[in-house]
């Protein structure tokens, strides 16, 4: 089969591989209908190093089970399925409590022996745990929005969730891109009465516009500070949703923040240390949370919405390609050209 | 009248000073009858540079009101009162959401022109919103108990309060002075099923059994981390309750705490940057909180629960001074001999 393979910064290929097999009897493999490049699939792409062994990519997906090992019972060939961009068991401690990203049974696709999403088939360990059935008879222009499901949309949704976003609320999401658009879309769902997003892009704040946001903030550092505390009365923001994971996005988030409030994370820290002091967070009784989004705990009830038409995040989605052009999907989201792309095998 | 000063590390005298008066019609000047050292008054009593200028000392006290300023309607001379260590408005908007110590109008006893609390006398800012009246005949055993609320009991109910402490968790407490231990009777009180308190004075951890620990780890460092974690069956604590302010207790704090967790700190940070990356807080969702205890938003509660003989946190004291003495208070507890020290003016 063809999979994606990142060799390096700025070098993704499409490789001709062995097809994928039950590996473990909790294992599912499933041919992929539809999936899509990931702006933490970025990261790699400006800084990972040369290498001759590629690394498989892609962890966001929808698809139709083609086989099953001996453990899954409640799936067969022929299901429609969407996974989050995690898998999980979904019955151990960690993810009883809703944080299936710290599954003891868990991973990562693409790493540890299981391929990446950006294929024609993928090996899906723990697939009891991991997959949601779809309705055979699903009407097709849904699939963008439920893909969403696997890790965009419900990872700005758990921005959201983990800030405890609650009605009146002022909200301000860091970062125009895909995830930070869900975030916007999330917190006008739980009633934020102001959200003000950050970002500079006017294809993308015109959509998180439509989504919600009553304020985009262009400017960033001081003046991006100064603006949303002019914003908020001098106040600052109930919740700030950091979509990016750079360190001038932490910076502006601690800034902003109300005494009392929350900084959820969702982009991934490409730092370590951070202030956190008496003059950061301390001083004002702020919180600090987030991680990787345990899309497993919210996908049911996300489902559930996208099949009644209440909820429609596939408008991030604003290109397409096919398997062979993943590399000029990659490009596209670099350039910011696009907000996210489609990948059909 | 006679105030307490420091000059410098370990440099602590009573000193004879004008007695307040009122400044702003929004004062009340108030005869401290029961004040008490502090925890972090400890630290310029170990790092403060020599100086001819003393800086008040104390922020914990219950009284009678002496005087109170024209705008002050609510309370009258004669009146029994105790005071929140920091003093604020309670209508601001961010004391109306909870979090006083933030309080636009509010700030710190012993600086910016505002005495301490180890002393004859105190003018209080902000009264009508700071102090809350006790009743006149209440009974006297009850005052150490009532003096708890100023800061210690209700700093640790704080730590417990933000960390969302919920019947059948794990809590673990780092830090047996009289803040850990009030953060483990707090933690009791919310129904926690394990909790253990990590320290290594062992008068202090006999105290926090009684109040409810059910275990203690002397060990610190990777001993001391890979203790908790064996006692939680390698899963680690629903919350760590951080009474120090340490980097080596911060350490420990997001090293055992389980995935989805929280880390709530308040022990003053005696630093400013700290992990907070994937490896250390993000990549399990740890959530970290903490900050001066808005002691205001629990205080009438806490007297009600102490009134009616339901909460008894008064045993931190273990020792009295008069005014006189009150080096002698500073000493007994920078040296461990004591957990904390009445002061009676």
């Amino acid at each position: 089969m063809r999979a994606t393979f990142m060799y390096g910064a700025g070098d993704v290929r499409v490789d001709e591989v062995p097809d994928p097999t039950i590996v473990e009897p909790t294992d599912a493999v499933v041919r992929v209908t539809l999936a899509c490049v990931c702006g933490s699939d970025l990261h790699p792409y400006h800084s990972m190093p040369a290498s001759e062994e590629g690394v498989p990519m892609g962890h966001e997906f929808l698809g139709v089970v083609e086989q099953v090992g001996d453990a899954v019972t409640d799936l067969a060939p022929g299901d429609l399925v969407v996974s989050p961009f995690a898998f999980s068991d979904n019955t151990c401690p960690f993810c009883r409590e809703g944080f299936h990203t710290a599954c003891r049974h868990g991973g990562w696709y693409g790493a540890g022996g299981v391929g990446g999403a950006q294929a024609e088939k993928i090996r899906v360990p723990q697939a009891s745990g991991t997959l949601v059935r779809l309705p055979a008879d699903v009407d097709e222009k849904l699939l963008p929005s439920l893909l969403t499901l696997a890790d965009v949309y419900l990872t700005g949704y758990h921005a959201a969730f983990m800030a405890k976003v609650s009605p009146g609320q002022t909200v301000t999401v860091i970062g125009d891109g895909a995830v930070g658009l869900s975030a916007v879309l999330a917190a006008q769902r739980m009633g934020a009465s102001t959200i003000i997003l950050m970002g500079r892009h006017q294809d993308r704040t015109d959509l998180g516009r439509k989504w919600g946001a009553t304020d985009v903030v262009a400017e960033r550092g001081e003046e991006g500070i100064a603006k949303v505390l002019e914003l908020t009365g001098g106040e600052g923001s109930h919740a700030v949703l950091e979509a990016v994971g750079h360190m001038p996005a932490y910076e502006q988030a601690y800034r902003i923040v109300r005494p009392g409030g929350v900084v959820s994370r969702v982009g991934v820290p490409q730092y370590e240390d951070a202030p956190v002091g008496f003059g950061s967070l301390f001083g004002k009784n702020a919180t600090l949370n987030g991680g990787p989004a345990p899309v497993r705990a919210y996908l049911e009830d996300a489902i559930a919405q996208v099949l009644a038409g209440e909820l429609d995040p596939g408008a991030v989605f604003d290109a397409e390609v096919s398997l062979d052009d993943v590399a000029e999907g990659y490009r596209l989201m670099d350039s910011r050209e696009r907000i996210k792309v489609l990948v059909r095998p």
